[in-house]
């Protein structure tokens, strides 16, 4: 009953993230009946998908021709401060605020088990090997830019430990009130923390 | 700082329904530098929904060679006997079943507005010149498989103001208590039909 196209693509789809077998399902049937202009779209952007490769010293996806992204190649970014970031969204939110001019490494979602997976030790073991090598065997500034949960706060340690004897500085993003919350609004934990980090 | 395909990846996905533009640029970034096997799935999976026709009768997508897909091809259904639905998943959880031996038409999601968009204008045309060609003017019945909501009670009498000179019979799916379900739990609506509807 079900067209194989129409199964195979809703398989696909719902092993991406966040998206269940019905979604799947639903979206597959949406594209073959009602959209085929839009399916066209995806497959042409899935297509140019391939042309993007990984940065080799930091792991942000770009699609220079050379081997680097655009951050790690720039002359003008301090290269002795590394922001680290699970994400690649993590960097494109911290590159927008325009505050951070040194470089970055992506290691990929850390999850909850505070151990890392064989791809996030190679890309620890990149960063380390550049900082032995090009940085003189210590960086100025390591920034664990991990989320403030508990299980961040889980990985971030994994990684102080990891990573001590590899700078000189290692330090977290601040913590207290967001821009436009309220006092009253703000759990203990957060306040605790605005109180300590006043500025 | 946001590499090109991968913009437009995610501005495409974000164009699908019930995909945020926040979630799309996740999957982007996901596919791009954790799971290029799986980029390469979505990009064969999508590339062979090209293959999937729309069946010119009930309007389910199919693959066969003919322009009509199985079940109106099939010697074996009743011919005067028509379920409308507004979904092709709703088609297969009726066929799931094995207790609908007609034909369907596949109308496209009716909406809110209690109108009918062109295409779906054209959907029920086609269904009506099938009528009066095929089965001599009138079908012996036809079955409003709509969801039992507000909205689709509104639909419901919208297609049943169409469809009355058409059809000996007009009908819609039986309410009351779903199998499994506890008569504690039902709201008054569904049980006032459950006891109308006693079996």
């Amino acid at each position: 009953m079900l067209p194989d196209p129409i199964k195979k693509f809703a398989d696909v789809f719902s092993k991406l993230p966040g998206i269940g077998p019905r979604q799947a399902l639903r979206l597959a049937f949406y594209l073959s009946s009602e959209e085929r202009a839009l399916m066209q779209e995806i497959s042409f952007a899935t297509d140019s998908m391939s042309r993007v490769k990984i940065c080799s010293l930091c792991f942000y996806p770009h699609t220079n021709t050379d081997k680097l992204c655009a951050i790690c190649e720039s002359p003008a970014r301090l290269k002795n401060i590394i922001a680290i970031v699970e994400k690649a969204t993590d960097l494109m939110s911290l590159e927008k605020t325009k505050r951070f001019k040194g470089h970055y490494l992506v290691l990929g979602d850390l999850g909850k088990s505070g151990v890392m997976e064989t791809e996030q030790k190679l890309r620890l073991e990149t960063l380390k090997n550049y900082i032995s090598k090009e940085l003189g065997g210590k960086a100025e500034e390591i920034i664990l830019a991990i989320n403030p949960t508990a299980y961040g706060d889980l990985n971030a340690s994994m990684l102080q430990k990891e990573l001590a004897p590899h700078t000189n500085k290692l330090t977290r993003l601040g913590r207290g009130i967001p821009t436009g919350g309220e006092i009253e609004f703000a759990d203990e934990e957060t306040l605790s923390a605005a109180i300590l980090g006043r500025i």
